[in-house]
């Protein structure tokens, strides 16, 4: 087959304003043939107008390409109502710009638990409503997203991760060997009437260190957390970690004879200090059966920001400041200390916590708790297994994310495609094809141009896909064994031999 | 503070038999020192001996170490029922063996992806259930697993991608830029009542091209299953792709006048072939209201397994034949003709499909079909927007482990972190989070050991991580700025320098 002599210095309008495939005619018309202009090196200046020409039209689908037509036949699936285009209310769809920044945020989570020797775990996303039934209040159960299947069983799609670890974890029983370190990042549901702008959807990534009782796995899971912040740019003065101990209010608890059978239902009162009026609190502490002086005491040690004062009031034999004074010894030792201070007034709104809680803020005070934690030793035998020292934080991908815009700190995530590879003519689709083979074959990024299309076009594909180089395939090059390449950023053009192509 | 002359050549009984900190008094006195020996490089002999003990000794708890117990406090949140610890029916956990063969499946078909150009998208696992109501009786529909939500919605957990990706597609409009080629790996259910042994969810990895009316898109889709299958190690005769086209059903009824309307429920019947007595196939159709005679015709054609033999029967003017000729030929040249054959009694069972239809198959015909895909041309008008020519593929992941798992291609995905880092002694935990932190800042996997143990328990430990390293912080090294590494493969040991550990 001779080579069609022609360059792009000969470029026929023809060649630009080929009827589009839309057109039904065509389209059935498979088997195209028109006259395509192989390229030689000379021809670089046309090709960069080309290219130029393609910078300077606006929008996508310009040229002879974009939006392609319907084929020919006419409707052979039944017309249905015209749905709703959106996604569930409260839920997100993941588009290519969105998807870019998730992976960005997984990648991130899953390399910082690797690198401090953490394994992956994952569980359905829909449990067991047993699950998630505790007596104490919880927010979280108020919302559970749970509802019968058609089994009549109860199930809910999970409002958070630890339950199902737990689970995984009394089952595996005996087989593991101690301590546990997983972690998962998982979609977590909740179901809200009422619409505050929240979600009803979101991502959680969860640390969790199973067989440990020593506060040391606290303190390595709040390094883990620094390690990412740092990772993602966050300082010490854009964020801070407020930490408490369950064990201050028990001890204050005891110290007044409240049952220990009501203390989770208190956290989960206390932890609503500062989202609804101090009088209400103090009416429910009252009516869940704490006494007037416990309720002025329990609030008098919960406004503490100070170690030493904690000390002062609780002494120093308790649990409490014991596992407090160890973690802030540790933060120094570890060499965050400045990431972390003690305020007595974070509970967490989770029933099972027993010991040392944490929560991260933004320390502008705009933003939501940007993830939490703490140690629940007695969560195992809720659900009848054996208790395990546990403890775990859980981060999810709202806040960080508000947080990291807010900071400027958002990386630019724009598709790059390494190739973009053009057959010149359609008779050369497969040695496109091959082509784009040998480069992914040398793990690089290709996308092959699949439809006739005017150069321009391709230029335009190009710069959208940021592509590192263009690959033509001509005719005349092809029976040489070669291929013409585009540095696309420089403008340089060159031929290659096909199995020189690197 | 002078370093405690030791070495494990000193090594006391009481060394290997440290009470378990499980016991409650020991818990509480946080603050502990016991005499640690520290090692020199002439203690390598009983670094071995310890490591031979650890490696000799079976279990994974025995030792100084293991499942450490419950902390003191009673019981502090309410005892529920004893939960049932297995995952809901026909739902699956990953504890970590199970996730690393996900993550290494998942990782192979987002490197394909990538490889070919695609961007990766997401939708809510909770849908709209009126995105997948169609009439044609498909099984997918009937499988639903579809809810009320507690605001009285219809929703549905998706039984497959494809609708919201056409959701998407409609929804973003003008906005993106045509060919769309997007991938996403996501979670699928569905729910039978009947247990068959097949799961209520799997993960489906999707590629879809938005845009492109012609064959080299699902040629291209082909190829790059084909690049996936050859990646992880299966070839040409372990597995093939059926291809067929659903305008051949189309031409056959268009013969015999059978409205285009019924045209998804007889290809949803149609699918039915092999798994229902064929008599059963016949009295659908008919009922459907296709004649005896088109019946006939039909089942005769979709016997065809030769494309020659097929245009013999159609004539070679229609848009079937020469659109499986040209993916034949395009097959051809883009280099995997032996993966693909002609099956004219591929439908797939899905309502949507209007073009080519394929499916990958175990050549042993052992499995369920590995893959299938088609030309989904006419979608989105179903849901009210404009048609786009379109086409993808799903591909599951519990029939490729199958069928890797029988070949003796599954990978080994044993865990493996670098570095374990031991402190010798309570007082220099800081310091060997100091070291591992250290090493994470070079982007290597540490595990930190959080609690005082035996080294018996902590070679024992290294042995399961498969750590390359052991690095153990002891006092009078540490106070020379020194560690010791201990290479866990030749037993070699040596003093490094902090600022000198890579």
């Amino acid at each position: 087959m001779p080579a069609i002599p022609s360059s792009l210095l000969h470029l026929k309008p023809l060649f630009f304003s080929l009827p589009r495939f839309s057109s039904p005619s065509l389209a059935l018309n498979r088997v195209r043939k028109f006259p395509i202009p192989t390229i030689n090196p000379r021809s670089l200046s046309s090709l960069s107008s080309a290219a130029a020409a393609a910078a300077q039209s606006t929008g996508d689908n310009g040229g002879g390409g974009g939006r392609s037509g319907a084929l020919a036949p006419p409707p052979i699936t039944e017309v249905l109502q015209k749905i709703d285009v959106n996604p569930p209310k409260g839920t997100r769809d993941f588009p290519p710009e969105e998807m870019r920044l998730r992976t960005w945020l997984f990648h991130n989570f899953r390399e910082v638990s690797r690198l401090f020797g953490f394994e992956e775990v994952d569980f359905p996303v829909l449990e067991s409503e047993a699950l998630y039934i505790r007596k104490a209040g919880e927010e979280i159960r108020d919302q559970l997203y749970c509802f019968e299947d058609r089994g009549n069983r109860r199930v809910a799609l999970r409002p958070e991760l630890t339950p199902s670890l737990a689970r995984l974890v009394i089952q595996k029983g005996k087989s593991v060997s101690l301590p546990l370190k997983w972690f998962a990042v998982g979609q977590c549901w909740r179901y809200e009437r009422m619409t505050r702008g929240r979600r009803r959807e979101h991502y959680q990534w969860n640390m969790d260190i199973i067989g440990v009782p020593e506060v040391t796995a606290e303190a390595e899971l709040i390094s883990s957390i620094v390690t990412f912040f740092k990772r993602v740019g966050i300082t010490a003065s854009d964020v801070g970690f407020k930490v408490s101990s369950r064990k201050v209010l028990q001890e204050v608890l005891r110290r007044y004879s409240v049952p220990e059978s009501l203390f989770s239902k208190v956290c989960i009162i206390i932890d609503k200090i500062g989202k609804i009026p101090v009088d209400e609190i103090k009416k429910d502490l009252k009516s869940a059966g704490v006494s007037e002086e416990a309720v002025e005491e329990l609030l008098q040690v919960l406004s503490i920001k100070s170690l030493t004062k904690l000390e002062e009031i609780l002494g120093g034999a308790g649990e409490a400041v014991a596992d407090l004074k160890q973690l802030f010894s540790l933060a120094e030792k570890f060499g965050y200390a400045e990431w972390i201070e003690f305020d007595a007034s974070i509970v967490r709104g989770l029933a099972y916590y027993t010991g040392i809680v944490f929560e991260g803020f933004d320390r502008e005070g705009k933003l939501r708790a940007i993830c939490g934690g703490g140690r629940y030793d007695r969560l195992l035998s809720t659900f009848g297994g054996d208790d395990l020292p546990a403890c775990g934080f859980g981060f999810g991908d709202a806040v960080i994310v508000e947080l990291l815009k807010d900071r400027g700190l958002l990386p630019e995530l724009s598709l790059q495609i390494e190739n973009i590879v053009c057959a010149l003519d359609v008779d050369l689709q497969g040695a496109a094809a091959r082509v784009a083979s040998i480069l992914r074959e040398q793990s690089q990024t290709v996308d092959l141009v699949l439809e006739s299309k005017p150069l321009k076009w391709v230029f335009k594909r190009a710069a959208r896909i940021n592509a590192h180089r263009l690959i033509l395939v001509g005719n005349s090059e092809w029976q040489r064994g070669m291929v013409v390449v585009k540095i696309l950023s420089s403008g340089e053009q060159y031929e290659v031999k096909l199995d020189e192509l690197v």
